[in-house]
């Protein structure tokens, strides 16, 4: 038995498209509609009933397209909004926040966790809870990099004022006995090269895009949702306003191919 | 005869408040009412359709509470969004664009401008359109500037890393003859010190918020629209969702004071 109903990604914009990667890569015979709110992205600095709020509306477009899961390619949404999903919809839903959380508790040797993300996410406290909900003795500190989306969506994935805000931002977070980073925004892989060169010392980065595809590859297994092994996995990318040069230099940069966006407009 | 309804001001969030401010100074005997629409914010990197459709929906809001002029204190959406509204709400409509080209126009010397702005206004070439339509001899440089936003909207308005930036979009816009800047942003007057400061040579800054208010002033002279001049001006500023730490940077750097914030919902 097998399903060819779409995986149904959605996230406030391009930044997703991280997470399609790493879906691509493990499950290359799903079926993926990809859906970007880039008519209202970023989320990251707006109030959590109004992410709530666009999270339902971009989930019930997925649904219309017979998704047979949701999955939050978002940092931010998953920080306030999935409980709101898994009421309101009859199919998976799942995050990256609890398939990081889980991988960094894996890696880390010390118990000490960084995690950096948007303003919204580090102030929803949804890494920490999630961390410590897992494990009671993990010590976890946090730190909002609000300039990294706009430095990432520019293109400036190796450039001196990107390697100084990193610099910046995690200096004074990875003192101490911290052995792991957890990258809490799908933006934030496209930088990992950058980090990793920045970073005087030897850190575990935890990307959410890769262990949330896994997440989703373990879903789809308990719930006997696999599409057929031959089946030739299709992408499709829909925006809700026409993408911007962050587009072409995600889809670079991740070696990502797709045809042609389609333009969706919001309810 | 006098006319104590405000003047309606909208922009795409809170930089718009540079507009606020300006009008404050001049004419502090009329009532402003303000409506940022930080819900989606920034309009920037969105398509002209949307922010003209945005722009209609903040207006008609601000029509409701019976203001006597609208100002578009945002240079996005007065890049695409004047003849819509024009054409829709029965008040004058100013913008930001017009003034700023005008005063650039009379301090030049050369005759040679050069604009920055986000990369939905320099898209647009409206400032070209509308120096060129003043003046058939007028030479145009424009850049788009889309970090300096995030910067300050992070409040690094005296920070190596923006100076950075800065001088990475002027340096090669302001060769040659050029005399003039134009601060095609509602931001950007929050970086007048640090862009004086990295300029290595003499140059008019031309800050589109003062010189629309100035526009402003003129036009509520002509229709007869002024408020009594003992009139106590009152400042009520609305947003669309809960503002985060920028309100707090732009109310200091500008010395602007109001009451409570607004909270509205979009139609």
């Amino acid at each position: 038995m097998s399903d060819e109903r779409p995986i149904g990604i959605f996230d406030s914009g391009i930044g997703g498209l991280t997470v399609v990667k790493a879906l691509r890569d493990l499950l290359p015979n799903e079926n993926i509609a990809y859906l970007g709110d880039t008519a209202r992205v970023p989320y990251g600095p707006k109030s959590p009933d109004t992410v709530q709020r666009y999270a339902l509306e971009l989930a019930g477009m997925l649904m219309k397209q017979n998704a047979k899961a949701l999955v939050v390619a978002c940092n931010t949404v998953s920080s306030v909004a999935i409980p709101a999903l898994t009421k309101n919809f009859p199919v998976p839903v799942i995050g990256v926040i609890e398939p990081g959380a889980r991988a960094a508790l894996a890696v880390t040797r010390t118990k000490h966790i960084a995690v950096i993300g948007t303003r919204a996410t580090i102030r929803s406290g949804a890494y920490e809870k999630t961390l410590r909900a897992m494990a009671q003795d993990v010590q976890v500190k946090s730190q909002a990099c609000p300039l990294l989306v706009p430095l990432i969506e520019e293109g400036l994935l190796s450039d001196p004022v990107t390697e100084q805000m990193i610099l910046r931002y995690l200096d004074p977070l990875l003192s101490g006995e911290v052995d792991t980073l957890v990258l809490g925004c799908t933006h934030y892989p496209l930088l990992t090269d950058a980090i990793a060169r920045v970073l005087k010392r030897q850190i575990m980065i935890v990307d959410s895009a890769h262990n949330c595809a896994r997440a989703v590859e373990q879903m789809l297994d308990q719930h006997g949702l696999r599409a057929a092994p031959l089946n030739n996995g299709k992408l499709q990318v829909a925006l809700t306003d026409t993408p911007d040069s962050f587009l072409n230099i995600a889809r670079e940069a991740l070696h990502l191919s797709f045809g042609q966006i389609e333009l969706r407009a919001l309810p």
